[in-house]
């Protein structure tokens, strides 16, 4: 199934609990957009796309409960929802991306509130179909990047799970291997939520590509040793001169490819580029529960001491200077970024 | 007490068990010599200075084990003792370093069985009473490169429990506090065994210095948002030109230090420098087993797919171009450290 589908019957979300795998696959159903802020704060669904799409869905319950009896009332509730679906997560653009574009469907809708609605669940299911078929593009416009023998290092997960189905910088590496290129993935694994240990392995797993896991300390090891010929990951947030905000630990990863010359892509929809944003710094950066990092146990055992704190920012941002190539649905964009990023994605197909 | 101890009336070494802390403090008492080798394996003892004091200690186990009755009788078993000790961890350079000064003792002791085994234990015990002399010597040697309101990184534990007392890295951040400097450390978890978060955690909050734990793809993070003035880790084997073989992550850590101006310092005795190797490419990286990446838990539960394998190089090299000095008990060596390290180290006191 994908990440997230609507059941048309009952007019409700379903979606993959992501905590639980790879130990367990469970269907979580959703009935309200309260609850679909909540399971995207609590990290149920995540991943830039994913996390778009289920905000258009979170919109779509927002209409399907409502008791407006007008288009002016059943505006005013969805503004007081997408503003909370909005606020689920600061750092991935997406979600506005997502809430912005259904929001002008339901302006745009001259109608009764039940054809509102009804544009509206249309609107986000168009919204997740395109997702996939964009991922699709994706992959298809950056699989040249990767040659038959190379191993590839890869941050969190940006695979079918990070996306209504298929996969961004994931779906690059996963269209190269049913190509026939004989690929080999380093999986870090992504401190603090292990995205890369639980999700990409286990996807990867799936698709019969060979992996390794590695700590996401030992990237330099084996790009320094010359072990590495690729290095990929996804994004959240990109400024319009190539800046990205990604999943911490990024930008370390990526300082030690350009330290090796070993090529860095990161792998995104245009839904990801924030062209109002000239520069990474701008980017509002997430910092999430420090219980993410102390809950580590090894053998069942807490290794922290009981009082310890922790700081857990959840993305950092990678300089577009380190990036050799930004893979999207309308091309890969090079260097300069400042000008060939702003025009590619403000391209019309 | 000290992370060893030799007990004088049983002749037998013991030591804190590294591997439960900070759940639980346990003392091993050991006597013989493959014990210690297996304990410094399996990490119930680690960290460079700290390691070649027990080899040494080893030595002198297998000393008073023996039941030779002559001199090149024991001076075989010795030998062969010392290569089992010698390979139980390749790459800091300490161990063969207390195991070589304690074999050139016994060779050069012109006396009964007894007599030798005697000057060996009293070697081991000079050998660890030099190293808490030296560790204090290299703090304050470093200390005056921490200021007042510094936030410190540090990576991986090198403190009292990584020496015989007192710490190398650690020890300098420890004075700085003591000389009452107000600072701050975050310290990095360090997998895959998280010696940070576990160890050195459990060493600030003994020290009462102020500390937070954070993932170690997060210090890219914190340097490049402006919220760190040093960083600081130890050594593990220091090349003739100054690159510095210590715990994997040192040189993503190092690299980002470096990208945002932030001095990066590796502090350690100058048994820790290897003058035969030129370059920190020659010197041997250990890969220890997979379980270490693949035994974590949250929630009780391992997180990795049931056949997940992993690599797991434990070190490192930081090429000397990324660090602003290097601190030893002999002074702080600055660049060109190809010039300037072998001067250092070879400086008779």
């Amino acid at each position: 199934m994908r990440t997230l589908e609507w059941e048309k019957l009952s007019s409700k979300l379903r979606m993959i609990d992501q905590r639980l795998l790879p130990g367990r696959f469970e269907i979580v159903t959703l009935d309200n957009y309260q609850d679909v802020a909540h399971a995207i704060e609590v990290m149920v669904v995540r991943g830039a796309p994913a996390i778009g799409a289920a905000a258009a869905f979170g919109l779509a319950l927002a209409a399907t409960c409502s008791t407006a009896i007008d288009k002016s009332a059943l505006l005013s509730e969805l503004q007081t929802a997408a503003s909370i679906l909005r606020s689920s997560r600061p750092t991935a653009v997406n979600l506005s991306w997502g809430l912005d574009r259904m929001l002008t469907v339901a302006r745009n809708t001259e109608s009764s509130v039940d054809e509102i609605t009804n544009r509206l669940v249309i609107e986000a299911q168009r919204l997740a179909d395109e997702d996939v078929e964009i991922n699709r593009r994706m992959a298809r416009n950056g699989v040249g990047l990767i040659q038959d023998g190379d191993t590839i290092i890869h941050h969190c997960n940006t695979g079918s799970l990070a996306a209504v189905d298929w996969g961004t910088a994931l779906g690059v590496i996963r269209m190269a291997h049913e190509m026939g290129k004989k690929i080999h993935v380093l999986v870090d694994e992504t401190r603090p939520r292990l995205q890369g240990a639980r999700l990409t392995a286990w996807e990867l797993e799936q698709y019969g590509i060979p992996y390794e896991i590695i700590c996401d300390g030992a990237a330099g090891y084996f790009l320094r040793s010359g072990q590495v010929q690729k290095v990929f990951f996804g994004a959240d947030r990109v400024a319009s001169n190539g800046d990205v905000a990604n999943k911490v630990g990024s930008y370390m990863l990526a300082l030690a490819a350009y330290d090796n010359g070993v090529p860095a892509y990161s792998v995104f929809p245009s839904s990801t580029v924030d062209l109002n944003i000239q520069h990474g710094n701008e980017i509002p950066i997430e910092e999430r529960n420090q219980d993410e990092v102390l809950g580590i146990q090894i053998n069942g055992e807490t290794v922290s001491p009981a009082n310890a704190r922790a700081r857990n920012p959840a993305f950092d941002v990678t300089p577009h200077r380190l990036l050799s190539g930004l893979v999207t649905e309308k091309g890969v964009i090079y260097p300069p970024y400042n000008v060939n990023l702003p025009m590619t994605i403000l391209k019309v197909d």
